[in-house]
């Protein structure tokens, strides 16, 4: 009796951007785990149970999912976005490395899906066309000044930045930190954008420069890209600008 | 009358990891333009003309779907994995901006899709599970200091790396350099993944450490992700081993 675990990535929103790899997963499992407005999206099956959890509770929500899956049962456990970027499928791996022998025996597969960087950089062109990096700003699990190196490191190298986790009730004041911190290496013109809830009820985008960047247009549903010094705007009639990072960096390597 | 270009991802390969937003979009153009392995991967449908272009010639395709959308049509410009990332969506732009002015009227869509690094990532475990990078190691568009400077950056940080655009026939010695360059910064231990062709005949992933990465490992299609000195691989009897980065970040920054 073999269990299997697949950590499935329902992507930014819309069963329209929801794999079919991910669908058939989904609708297979015996029973689902994951965090109540994730499991929300996934149509209802009979027979299949479902476990939604907060938001905070990874640790223990991996566990369940796993316990679940030793007992030979086909369980499937729900991700926003990728559950490879800042969701579940890391969370998994570290109860299997910590948790229980029987763990390792488990089938775990990972189902990915369309992270909210490419969902944000889609709506508005292509700000992520040249070399990228993503960071989370939670400083829950890593020093806030880790987090500060690593801001200095994409903007003074010349990256595009994706920022997950920007802004929570917890965690008010590290955006605008970040803001100021990247305002040190770029221009104060830098093409910036605010989406959220991408192909969900709710969806909005915002093109601002990094000058004129609020935090308060953030909150937790928010993906923020912060261009380079070469990222560029092409406002167009009567339709919103397209926001691209060229694929050439110039001889000064900005 | 106005036409319509759309930009679409199409996964990392098989159709189980195309979109339902990028099949129907695909399904309902006039025409398809595309490097020809790629557009080979999209279902024949009668009446749809199909123009396929080579792999280096990415701005006159840009600039003939551009055209051609411009007579009024609704025409698909199909891209590996996610069309934002090293891809056809910044091609497109910098045509748009300095091109035609009718081009900027024109109705443009991203449709996002599953990049190969996300795709890769999923096949082993969750490496991309803490702050990351991509870089793409084509010196074409930029200078190979420039690349050097953001490997160092990328290693030295603390970040995950993904390297797109490894090796060519034209580009020999590039991953060899760059791997050179990050073993300054990171333990010889470190897990590194090679990934070709996820999904699609030929799929081929290799988990080797940094120390022992050899560039013959890698071709055209393959995707490498360098850990960064907290990734971890966990070894499970008689399966390929899982490689993740833990959420958490120790207090020393590594």
């Amino acid at each position: 009796m073999s269990g299997s675990l697949s950590v499935v990535g329902l992507g930014p929103g819309g069963l329209d951007t929801l794999t079919p790899e991910a669908a058939v997963c989904l609708q297979g499992a015996d029973a689902l785990y994951g965090y109540g407005p994730y499991l929300d999206r996934v149509p209802e099956r009979r027979g299949q149970a479902r476990h939604s959890s907060d938001n905070r509770e990874e640790g223990a929500r991996a566990r369940d999912a796993l316990n679940h899956a030793a007992t030979g049962a086909s369980v499937a456990l729900v991700s926003g976005g990728d559950p490879g970027v800042f969701a579940m499928a890391a969370a998994v791996c570290e109860q299997i490395e910590g948790g229980a022998e029987a763990w390792r025996s488990l089938n775990v597969a990972i189902v990915p899906g369309i992270t909210a960087m490419l969902a944000v950089a889609a709506r508005v062109g292509a700000p992520l066309g040249h070399d990228f990096c993503a960071i989370s700003l939670s400083d829950n699990l890593k020093h806030w000044s880790v987090i500060e190196r690593r801001l200095d490191a994409a903007a003074s190298g010349g990256f595009v930045t994706a920022l997950y986790n920007p802004i929570s009730r917890a965690r008010p004041w590290q955006l605008g930190m970040a803001f100021e911190r990247m305002r040190r290496y770029l221009p104060a013109s830098t093409p910036t954008v605010f989406g959220r809830a991408i192909g969900r009820t709710g969806e909005r985008v915002t093109v601002i420069s990094l000058g004129a960047a609020d935090p308060s247009i953030a909150d937790m549903a928010t993906l923020i890209i912060v261009g380079s010094a070469l990222t560029r705007v092409i406002e167009r009639p009567g339709m919103t600008p397209l926001v691209y990072t060229p694929r050439s960096a110039g001889l000064s390597g900005a």
